[in-house]
């Protein structure tokens, strides 16, 4: 076997044999195919595309290119959960108790973010003493002790994800199907969760701008999962304009507890609720409408909450962030942005919130700088409500004086039409 | 402009301008662009083409990439002649005296041979103290004072190709007509002649296997030579089985020095011909017939063979090699391949002859592995010849004492009919 003839035959558009993928990604990770090869084939793979058994073991091999998560020592199906990724999409801070309230023993290993959408584990540092830098032993020991524990990874996962993520990314070929539903399902695979649940974007804030798309990501991530074994289910949800009202670290753990403690957003909840049903249905073997039930109750009793403090305590937090959000970091600056004229709110562009967000503080602009875990927007208006010249539209934070930057893209965000 | 948006443009489809081009072909020249962005953008050209305009703004940037040679202190229209390369191919020895004698200048610099096709100066260097290694003020002379002279080449010429070619050799890209065609047509434009005539071979020993692939390619590289300010003309021709009848370094220069003398096989006369008057018709700007007329003359009345011995003479080779064929370098071993069944013969495998031949030690397995100038295949039967179990089919030639190698080859080469 030889990697020139893989990728003439890719080329040529045939599908590729499992022995021939190992043969390619055994070569990613062990550095053997230079990145000249592997960067033709990935573009071979755009244009031609995978079927579903290839982007199956394209999957499979990634997942198994370093160390697999053993979470056998936890009793119970883990279940875990993952986003595409989305502007304020703070969803897993919720689904998590709430499905570990229901029971459901959630082991997750998350990531920290880049660029305009978030990282759970980066949202979760803003509260002040809370650490992701979680021990196996002690990761485990916690779920089996209080049902969840959210730790960023120690051992790296899917190395061969991480070299063709890289390489994607400056070769013009991230736009794959195949090829983003392997990557994904190769952490979450790795990360060794029996359930998964997928969160699939669709809009201008999200990855996949249609919703075609995103029901084709959908497919084959749930086709890849479960060839590895996996129970794996997916929901398509919107990502044209941000999800719930805070953007940003701390604003968004904020968002999270307010909505355990029964205040919240009816979009945000309703996707919180779908996501933690689906992961109470797989790991329980129940009825999606009883799971359904107790996700409502697990979040409106308070036990999710009661679940989420655990976890707080758990890994060396401050639990009293709950009930006094001041004990967050603090801003600097707080700055009013307001409707330049009058008309009914008809879009709120979730990619340019993002990136304004990210320009305020809030996100990396690349993968070591650091962030404010303060910085971030607050949406003050809906779609569809009526505005008038002057109103508040968002409060801005940050610690930057200057912060022109994040209002040039602000100012191209929000769409009126005459009420 | 950057590198990463001229790839995902050529990936979805659209053509690039020549802005973009030549920031691609600068950037391949002077190294700034890595390698995996280039195979990346390769394979996306391979699989989504390129237009007439985009092949001719690549060879034209690919041309100037390095020098271009300047011949205009040789008066009147220069010509030259490429083949896409072929098994047994020794037409330019033969077309280049027959055009110098109809009083073309052809100022020739050419390419040595790697795997089963032979390079001109290979085949040259054969004879006795002959010498490509030529400075260009005395290439200059030479065709200033007798016409022709075939030199190989001092400066770098399209060096962007360079750098190309042997990422395509790697990266499965190889097969792309617009990507062969500027290839090829910007190494003949930076050699500076003004006439350029193109022998696309196809069939099974060739690089295009179809007819309609080598008309493509030959439309390709007139419409990239045209834009180049060049007069250029293509024939098509078959290369499924070996053209002429000695294939190997010294063998073929016989074969050539045979038809000056008026003695040839059929169908490599009219190859030569056909190229010699196309090369006549573009320079002197005559009918194609009458430049037909003149070809068919020169060759008949020796004077193009007195033009190829002022050649042999001017480049430091012995010319007596005309008329003693013992002055070439005799090879240790002739084996007599023989017939393993009667039947009529209705083909010779061309690929397999190249390949066999290059066995014997005929050709370079890798750059700079040294060459058998004696070494090679004298095809001893033609198509359609009656053959009987044990009549020989060949002389093969070697200074190997085992050729098994080279017998496995052959014994697929050719196919037989019941008479």
């Amino acid at each position: 076997m030889n990697i020139i003839e893989i990728i003439e035959k890719k080329r040529d558009g045939y599908a590729l044999s499992h022995e021939e993928i190992k043969f390619f990604v055994d070569g990613v990770t062990d550095g053997s195919i230079p990145d000249y090869q592997i960067s033709s084939l990935l573009m071979a793979i755009v244009l031609n595309s995978m079927d579903d058994a290839e982007t199956a073991s394209l999957t499979y091999e990634m997942a198994h290119s370093g160390h697999v998560q053993d979470l056998s020592m936890i009793s119970g199906l883990k279940a875990d959960k993952h986003s595409t990724g989305g502007v304020g999409d703070k969803t897993s801070l919720v689904c998590v108790p709430v499905a570990a309230a229901c029971g459901v023993p959630v082991a997750k290993l998350s990531g920290r973010g880049l660029g305009h959408t978030g990282g759970t584990i980066d949202k979760l540092e803003s509260i002040p003493g809370f650490s992701a830098d979680v021990s196996m032993s002690d990761f485990i020991d916690t779920v089996n002790k209080i049902g969840l524990c959210i730790a960023s990874s120690t051992a790296e996962l899917a190395p061969a994800d991480k070299k063709l993520y890289a390489l994607r990314d400056v070769t013009g070929t991230v736009q794959s199907i195949p090829l983003i539903a392997s990557s994904i399902m190769s952490k979450k695979i790795a990360t060794g969760s029996d359930c998964i649940v997928l969160d699939v974007k669709t809009g201008s804030g999200a990855f996949m701008k249609t919703k075609a798309d995103a029901e084709s990501l959908a497919s084959a991530m749930i086709k890849a999962g479960e060839a590895a074994g996996k129970k794996v289910s997916a929901i398509i949800s919107d990502m044209n304009v941000p999800l719930g009202k805070n953007i940003g670290n701390s604003l968004e753990v904020i968002e999270a507890i307010d909505a355990l403690k029964g205040t919240y957003d009816k979009h945000f909840f309703d996707t919180c609720i779908k996501l933690s049903s689906e992961m109470v249905s797989l790991s329980l073997n129940i009825e999606k409408s009883d799971a359904e039930k107790k996700c409502v109750d697990a979040l409106l009793s308070g036990k999710a909450l009661s679940k989420f403090e655990d976890m707080i305590r758990a890994q060396g937090g401050n639990s009293d962030v709950v009930n006094d959000y001041s004990l967050f970091k603090q801003p600097l600056y707080t700055y009013e942005y307001k409707a330049k004229k009058s008309g009914v709110v008809t879009g709120i562009d979730a990619l340019a919130c993002g990136k304004a967000s990210c320009l305020l503080g809030a996100g990396r602009l690349t993968k070591t700088s650091p962030i404010d875990m303060s910085a971030g927007i607050k949406l003050n208006v809906s779609l569809g409500d009526i505005v008038s010249k002057g109103d508040i539209l968002a409060y801005l934070y940050s610690d930057k004086s200057d912060i022109s930057d994040s209002l040039n893209i602000l100012n191209s965000a929000y769409t009126f039409e005459k009420g």
